[in-house]
């Protein structure tokens, strides 16, 4: 007897390659997307998880609402809403993670073998979420020159876009893109997702306005719309990068319709999330905690970002090419030697003692290898450079084999 | 814009119903399935919780393996190993509740228009975790003379079972019938999954051994199969009614080809389930938390199962019969007057302040206006009194009505 549904024959194993690497004695892990565990107030943490046990017993240990706790789904309304954006409890819809939101998404708008229109190179924990509605996929290159959304989106339910430090591609999208976006949007009646884990993560400039926010322009007080926003974007957070992943608490903001067909997809997902890790992100929020948690992580990953980078340009500039990130946790590394294959140099680091991700499994396709992402939060600056020189050791192995 | 999947439109408005009479002044709430608050272990909970995090914070805040903690999937493995059931971490998912087990084996095992065995009537929960997968749905009458489960399960993928106090029947399936099931499994290659919320609320007589563990008899030491189990079961459990239902714990118990899959279903959903939570899990466990919860809850439960069946002997014996249930959290009861409509009854009963659950919503075609899921666990003696007695009176009014 074997399970059977067909989408299982196409999951990819690099997940199962990271987990094994695990196992290999001073890896030097530079495949994930894995914050420091040192930013996370551990004691706050732990002096609130006893608080809302204690006075918000029925809220942390009970039965919850399927779109989340009140109390929670009014600080996210509160949080996001600026003048011009006016949100609402009805906006939100409290998630496991942000890959639930991304899976709810597509059980609301995806029936097996229609499209979604995706920023290329795409998060594979996208790609993950998505599997099991076996959609196809249609590519934005919005790096590209005189690059025109429309074409995508008019055959797409929904395009997926992470405009703040692309996983994995570490790129900024800018506003007039974001504006071109959201106008596409509108044209087109494709859905926008915003997928925004590293939002609080600039480290060069201050934020740039989310979509979200700039879909609402002109909706705002003395505008002639009164309601809560109802526009195009599906906005997604999470706290994994803002305060701890093991709390699996993420966010969809969207029109309350979409909310609403968001809850229905996840009530036959979990019924309802966490209450204690709902109440403790509550707390979390009110007491600052995300604030404080940003600027730790800004001014440390700022100086890792410097180190890592350095040590590129030391041992990796012969053979690929990159764009300094202003954010978020990644480098995107492109090879500059033909033929170089990085689903085997991601095999060759492992023996060197370096755990990198490939480009293929950021491909929907899977058919791309010519790039690695490499990820300079997790740790610190002499373990970086110690990555990149073994990474540049394999490089050079890998070669010298092709060449013989 | 709307969103469009096509399963949206089969969703039923009762969970809508349900919350809007959560604003009803003075409601009896007799149509959930909640435990009494008051049995949660509320200071140990807040002890561990503070306790995990500060001496098992990696696993409490940071990433985690897909299919679990090592720590909770071991202590799992531990809890339900016999002599005969041999089982290690390969056999446990770690889930986020209950209800992410069920869709995950959907996920696993079902195409669109295939076909899930189901004991009718059946659990609402399941029915809506599976509806976006879009199934068949093949009934299985267990209590039926002469019943074979034969030619169901030939033509499904899973059947699917709650053997201890069926929801929402309350009915306790014999040990024959779990032997027949297991044998019929085999014979047809179905997978069999056994659902035990309620396996800890036998109130008057001892446990009977799961299918998962009857399906292992003869391969324990001596038998010539040495592995880890590899039978049909998959057996699906939750700390909801053991510990708290805010916990969002759950735990699937199947051959490790199938837990593989299952875990690539979850990794599309959420990623990982929530560390805090996990180790809260398996710290209550090492402490025995679980089995004094347990304790509390039979004897209050029991004592509520006594005095709710003596109410509806008073009061609605000229309308329903039902079975005395020897544990769990439910009386079903069938009404004896033909043509009296249990939609009609739960809308007359809120206008009465009584909520309960009409056989609807169990029905996997949603006719089924014969009978009532009527909750015994959530309130004390004399609110079941009342609550009993407001159903009457709706009762009598709604027939009054018909007559005229």
């Amino acid at each position: 007897m074997r399970p059977t549904a067909k989408w299982l024959s196409h999951t990819n194993d690099v997940t199962a390659t990271f987990l094994a690497a695990a196992q290999i004695p001073d890896l030097i892990n530079l495949a994930g997307g894995l914050p420091d565990p040192s930013v996370w107030p551990v004691e706050p943490l732990a002096q609130l998880s006893q608080e809302v046990l204690r006075d918000d017993t029925a809220a942390a240990l009970g039965y919850g609402p399927v779109p989340g706790l009140p109390q929670l789904r009014n600080a996210l309304a509160q949080r996001f809403s600026t003048d011009q954006l006016r949100l609402t409890a009805d906006n939100i819809l409290v998630t496991t993670g942000g890959t639930q939101a991304l899976a709810a998404v597509a059980e609301a708008l995806i029936e097996p073998g229609q499209a979604i229109a995706v920023q290329t190179p795409t998060y594979l924990g996208a790609l993950d979420a998505w599997r099991a509605r076996v959609p196809r996929y249609l590519p934005m290159a919005l790096e590209a020159p005189e690059f025109d959304p429309r074409p995508a989106m008019r055959d797409a339910q929904f395009a997926y876009t992470v405009p703040n430090f692309s996983n994995p591609s570490g790129r900024l999208v800018d506003v007039a893109q974001r504006r071109a976006l959201i106008e596409a949007a509108r044209d087109t009646g494709c859905w926008l997702v915003e997928d925004d884990p590293y939002g609080g993560l600039f480290y060069d400039a201050p934020a740039l306005p989310s979509m979200l926010a700039l879909s609402a322009e002109g909706s705002g007080p003395g505008s002639s719309c009164e309601g809560p926003y109802d526009g195009p974007v599906i906005y997604l957070g999470t706290v994994s990068k803002e305060l701890a992943p093991g709390l699996r608490i993420g966010w969809a903001i969207a029109a309350p319709e979409m909310i609403t067909a968001l809850a229905a997809a996840k009530q036959g997902m979990d019924m309802f999330s966490s209450g204690i890790c709902q109440m403790i992100t509550t707390r979390a929020m009110e007491r600052g905690l995300l604030e404080s948690c940003q600027e730790a992580q800004v001014a440390l990953y700022r100086a890792r970002r410097d180190a890592f980078c350095a040590a590129l340009e030391t041992h990796l500039s012969p053979y690929f090419t990159w764009e300094v990130p202003t954010g978020g946790m990644f480098v995107w590394a492109k090879s500059t030697v033909p033929g170089l294959d990085t689903d085997a140099l991601m095999q060759r680091g492992l023996a060197e003692g370096v755990c990198v991700s490939p480009s293929s499994v950021f491909d929907p396709a899977g058919q791309d290898r010519t790039a690695l992402r490499l990820n300079f939060t997790l740790n610190p600056p002499d373990r970086l450079e110690a990555g990149v020189a073994r990474l540049a050791r394999a490089t050079k192995a890998l070669l010298q084999e092709a060449a013989e």
